[in-house]
């Protein structure tokens, strides 16, 4: 077994998850991670927990999904019973072909989500972390040879967590406090928005691995100028180019893409709160230096930051704020490692992907 | 995906647990075994019960178990939450590795079964059922090519069971009201017992796949004579060839084997109940045409009959008589399709394998 995946698996158990004696740890992956699901079962058993399975391939899902009427998708009561029996959760995502499910009726699939919503719900709950196992099909979808991206997915997950969360933390400290912040990129992107009040959120592995952001939530109303998005975005499983949004008093006013605007155009008009920005993040894990069609993986990668429209998360809005809703939480990028800053209260505080407290900074 | 895998689920899902709307069904297989669960998880969208996914991969529990501390093994509370919310249960057995656990240490493997005994007794509770998958470590445990292995897999499952039912219902009609049952094999086996208000039972599927015996148990004291087991028995992992028990009042005062002797005589000095027999069995699947180191298929062999030392079945025995009891169960194997007779109450019901209610029969 390749050494990278026990230090995956000994980042999951005891930075994510922190399993300790007499933990019931449920663990979900497919197939094609078997050797994470070992190296997680061995881990498991050296802090004294008790691993239970719990089986995922999306071919026999897919073969469910097909072959049962929509109005049979029910709450699973095995499911329930095991996310109340659970004291911890691991997820591991790993396909052996990403399109396995593209012969489902997208409204079952949209039924199945949500009769099984109050489990997924429950299983958050507890502790619980989703990550990325580096199967060839994976690679393929970010164009890359399975031996390079083992290399990546490694490199973003393997590391020292303690010490990335400290770094994050610096950032923490100034947007937590802040009000205004602006971001200019290029000669088209030119945002500001308010985060007064907001929580400034360190993600330093505690749901997601990779892990590597700081993000907060815009006051709703607050966006204003225009954004350039230098990264595609996957709607419904197909590409959105060069997505250029302004917004007035919050809401988008114009949008254009160079590609697919038409999908842009129905996720825009999906309800009210799609117009709006739900978070801001800023990419701080600088061993992510490549998109790659992943958004547990893009959204840290280093020098960029990304704005979600749609759903604020209940993490960023203290309860006695406006807290975005929508049905809709769509990531997307912009690339800030040239020809752009960050400015929190008139003061720039990241210039071409350095920090303020950072070397090589240059205010 | 091989017509034969869906056949196959077809069974289990129809036959032996007889799915229907709103089932939470349990499915526990290994990896390799994808195709079947693909299988079984169409046939249970179509009968519109819900799926769940139990994992297992022996590689994981190994590496599980070398890991963990014999006094960690406990009850796991999301395995006996999942058995508390099922209807039904399908275990799949199939191999990448036969081996896997051989290098876990004995008294680990036995604590932790001990661990989960209240788990396995609760999935009993409801419909279940144990199959197997035909994948090429399993093949090569039969010492056969993979592709001859399924062969034999899928005739032994794959066929009409209410058929096969019916046929075995013949025999369950003679034996379940007989007394005196004298089994005769070649020069050495002559071995009598009495069978008197025990309850025959007709194994059509309802917890195996293959099935295809019919059993009961002997009053314990009541058997009497030497047989001589033509195949070999698997104790611990090692093979026990041509073993040889005789019998006074339902003891074995005499044993022998040709090949590790020591180890049969551990297995009878086990308990007292070791040293009886507590189930005796007729194969009647035909299809099942050679031994393959498998009990799940062996013991359902045509042409055979089998005995085992030690536990009787609770279906066997009524309440108000004396079951054997016994940590131990082994069957072991007399080939009846040469030279052999089954005599029942002093009539002679099989001859040479064949049934008195088959053609060809020759009393």
């Amino acid at each position: 077994m390749d050494p990278r995946v026990r230090e995956h698996a000994e980042v999951l158990v005891d930075t994510c998850v922190d399993i300790s004696e007499g933990d019931e740890v449920v663990v979900s992956a497919p197939s094609v991670a078997d050797d994470l699901t070992v190296a997680l079962y061995e881990k498991i058993g050296e802090r004294g927990a008790i691993p239970s399975g719990r089986g995922v391939t999306s071919r026999a899902t897919r073969a469910y999904m097909r072959a049962a009427d929509e109005d049979d998708f029910q709450e699973s009561a095995v499911g329930m019973a095991m996310s109340e029996a659970a004291d911890a959760f691991i997820g591991v995502r790993g396909a052996t072909n990403t399109f396995e499910k593209s012969d489902v009726d997208p409204g079952k699939n949209a039924a199945r989500r949500k009769a099984n919503e109050a489990v997924m719900e429950k299983f958050m709950e507890n502790r619980w972390v989703a990550t990325q196992y580096p199967a060839p099909a994976n690679a393929q979808d970010a164009e890359m040879s399975t031996e390079a991206y083992e290399d990546f997915v490694w490199s973003a997950v393997n590391k020292d967590w303690d010490a990335q969360r400290e770094h994050q933390e610096q950032l923490v400290e100034i947007l937590d406090p802040a009000s205004e912040v602006r971001i200019v990129s290029g000669d088209e992107t030119d945002i500001s928005m308010n985060v007064d009040g907001m929580i400034a959120e360190n993600d330093w592995g505690d749901v997601n691995m990779p892990a590597g952001e700081v993000f907060t939530a815009p006051v709703p109303d607050s966006v204003e100028g225009t954004v350039l998005f230098d990264m595609p975005v996957m709607v419904q499983g197909r590409e959105v180019d060069d997505v250029r949004l302004t917004f007035e008093g919050g809401e988008v006013v114009e949008h254009s893409a160079g590609k697919n605007e038409d999908l842009l155009t129905t996720l825009l008009e999906t309800d009210e709160g799609a117009r709006r920005i739900g978070e801001l993040g800023i990419g701080m894990n600088r061993d992510i230096d490549r998109f790659t069609y992943n958004m547990l993986f893009d959204e840290k990668m280093g020098d960029t930051v990304h704005m979600a429209i749609g759903r604020a998360y209940e993490e960023n809005v203290p309860e006695d704020r406006e807290r975005n809703q929508s049905v809709v939480h769509e990531d997307m990028i912009v690339d800030m490692s040239e020809d752009s800053y960050i400015e929190i209260d008139g003061e720039v505080i990241q210039r071409d992907g350095t920090f303020r407290f950072e070397d090589g900074f240059e205010g």
